[in-house]
C-alpha cells in the first residue's frame, strides 16, 4: 500500500499557512496544494498569479513576514523607476517576485504548462509538496458591486475591498478543465483526507469549487473533506472574509462557514473560541486553536486537522 | 528664422557621452539624437534597446558611471532571483533598468511607436533633445564569424566580442523604413549640421546608414555631416572597434574611419594624437582633444564640433 495522501485547497496567506504546516508534519511527497487561480491576471504585460506565488514563497521559506505578501529580502526599484516612467503602480511588484512573473510569463508564452512551471519553481524552492493550480485555464473571479463588476485586483488591491460586495461570478469558470495534477490527487487509490484550507471561501476557495468536476470530486470523495473555518470568535483572522459576509447577508459565524461548504463537507474544524457553536453545526467538529501565529502553531493545526481526519475514517 | 537645429547619429556610450556635451552647450530642443536600434533584441519576452537606454540614461543624468551601463543607484535582486530560478541570467539587467524594459513592452503591445514611448521616457527624465530611434521596423545587426552568424547580443555580451568578427549584416533593414522623426529632423530647414558621434562605425553607426534612405539623407544634405573618429591614437577608446578593424583588415587608423564614412561626411574630427594623420585625410579636418572624460571634456568637444561645422558653413 502506498503511503497515504493529502489535498489542501488554498487561497493565500492563510491558506498557506495551514499548507506550510501540513508539509512539515506529512512525510515529503504526501501533500499537493491545489491553489486558487482566480486571482490571476495580466499586469504590465506580465502573468502574475497571487494565491500561487504567496503559496510557493510560504512553503519555500521565502515569505516577507512583514507585509504577510511578496518575498523576504525584497527591494523595490523596479517600483520607484516605473512610477518615474508613469506606469501603473498601484499593484506593488517587488524586485525579487518580478523574477517570477518574468520568468513565468516567459515561460507560458513559450508554451509550458502553469501546472509544469509551478512545479519547477516549488522543486527549485525545496519545496516537499506538491503545488498544483487548479487550472490551466483562465478563471477570473470578478467581484459585483453596487459600482458595477470589478476585476479581483481592482477590487482587492486598488480599493482595498471598500466597495461593498453583492456577489462574486468565476468568468471562464463554465468553460475551464480542472488541471490534470489536480484531478490525479484528488482521485488518487493513497488519498487519506481533503482539507479546505482557512481560506477566504468566497473569493480564494469558490473559485476552486467553479471549476467543473472540482466540486463532484469532493461531493464523492470516499475520504473525509474537512474544512478549516476562517473565523476565530466569529471574526476574520485576516482580510475581508468578515466584512464581506456581512455585506452578503450572511451570519457571521463558523455556522454559515458550514452552509456555505454543506454540499462538500463531512467535518469543520472550528477554533476554541468558536466551541459553543459546535452543536449548532449538522457536521462532525473538531475544537483546537486555529490562529496560527507561529510556526508551531501551523504545525500544531495540521496535526489537529489529520488527526481529526484519522478519527473520521478510521483504519 | 527658426534657431539652429543639430542632429547626431549614435550608438551607446561613447555616442551618447558627446550627444550629451552637445544638449549641454545647444539651446534646449535644437538636439535630435538618432539612435541605432541594431543591438535591440527580445530577451525573458521583454524589448530591450541597449542604444536608446544607455542614451536616455546618460541625457538624463542617470547613467551608472562605474558600469559604463544601465543605471546609478542599481540594484540587483531580480537577476539574483531569476537566477534561483534558472532562469536565463548572462544579460544582466538592473532592478530599476528592468522598468523600462517591462513599460517599453507593455507600450508597444498596446500599439504604441518606440518613437512615442522613447520620447515620452526621455521627456520624463527631463531630456532637453529628441531622442530618435533610426526605425520603428526590426532591424537586427547580425555578426558573421567563422563559428557562424551570431545575434548582436550574443556576440557582444554573451561572448564578450571574442569571436574573430568577418563581417556584419543588418537582418531587416532592407525592408525598413526610417523613424519619420529622423527624416524630419534631418530634413528640417533648421538644420546646421549632421554629426556622426564616436560610435563604433561597424556596429553602430553602419546600422542606422542601413535604413534604407537615411544614407542618401547625409550625402544630400546641404548641410556639414561631420564624424568624429572613436579613435585616439589609433587606438579605440572602449569597445571593440580596434578589434574588428583587424579583423577585418582594416588599418587602424582614422584614415580607415574617413575611408569607411567616405561617401557620407564632409569633415572629420580627429583626436590630438592623431595630428599626424590629418595631411592624409581627404575631407576637412579638426583637430582637438577627443577623450571624453569629464562632463567638461564632454561639453568642449561639442563646442569644438559646433565651431568646426559653423566654419564649414558660414553664414
Amino acid at each position: 500500500m502506498s503511503a497515504r495522501t493529502i489535498v489542501a485547497l488554498s487561497g493565500g496567506i492563510g491558506g498557506a499557512k495551514l499548507a506550510l504546516g501540513l508539509t512539515r508534519v506529512l512525510p515529503p511527497g504526501a501533500l499537493t496544494v491545489v491553489v486558487n487561480t482566480g486571482d490571476d491576471f495580466e499586469h504590465l504585460g506580465l502573468m502574475i498569479c497571487p494565491d500561487l506565488d504567496t503559496t510557493l514563497y510560504t512553503l519555500g521559506g521565502l515569505a516577507n513576514p512583514e507585509l504577510g505578501w511578496g518575498r523576504a529580502d525584497e527591494t523595490w526599484t523596479f517600483m520607484r523607476v516605473l512610477e518615474t516612467l508613469g506606469g501603473e503602480s498601484w499593484f506593488r511588484l517587488g524586485d525579487g517576485d518580478l523574477a517570477l512573473h518574468v520568468e513565468r510569463t516567459r515561460r507560458l508564452a513559450a508554451g509550458e504548462s502553469l501546472t509544469t512551471i509551478i512545479a519547477d519553481v516549488a522543486r527549485r524552492f525545496g519545496i516537499g509538496a506538491a503545488v498544483v493550480p487548479m487550472s490551466e485555464s483562465p478563471v477570473r473571479t470578478r467581484v459585483l458591486t453596487a459600482a458595477g463588476e470589478l476585476a479581483f485586483q481592482d477590487y482587492f488591491v486598488r480599493q482595498r475591498c471598500a466597495p461593498a460586495l453583492t456577489g462574486v461570478r468565476f468568468a471562464g469558470a463554465d468553460a475551464a478543465r480542472a488541471a490534470p495534477a489536480a484531478v490525479e490527487a484528488l482521485t488518487a487509490d493513497s488519498l487519506a483526507a481533503i482539507v479546505i484550507c482557512p481560506s477566504n471561501p468566497y473569493l480564494s476557495i469558490d473559485p476552486i469549487l467553479a471549476v467543473p468536476g472540482m466540486r463532484q470530486l469532493l461531493e464523492q470523495a470516499r475520504v473525509p473533506v474537512i474544512a478549516v473555518s476562517p473565523l476565530v470568535g466569529s471574526r476574520a483572522v485576516k482580510g475581508p472574509t468578515a466584512k464581506i459576509m456581512q455585506e452578503l447577508g450572511v451570519e457571521l459565524s463558523a455556522r454559515a462557514i458550514a452552509a456555505h461548504y454543506a454540499d462538500v463537507i463531512d467535518a469543520l474544524v472550528l477554533d476554541e473560541a468558536d466551541a459553543g457553536l459546535a452543536a449548532h453545526i449538522p457536521v462532525p467538529v473538531h475544537v483546537c486553536k486555529t490562529l496560527m501565529v507561529s510556526l508551531g502553531d501551523r504545525e500544531q493545526l495540521a496535526r489537529e486537522v489529520l488527526g481529526f481526519a484519522s478519527r473520521l475514517s478510521p483504519g
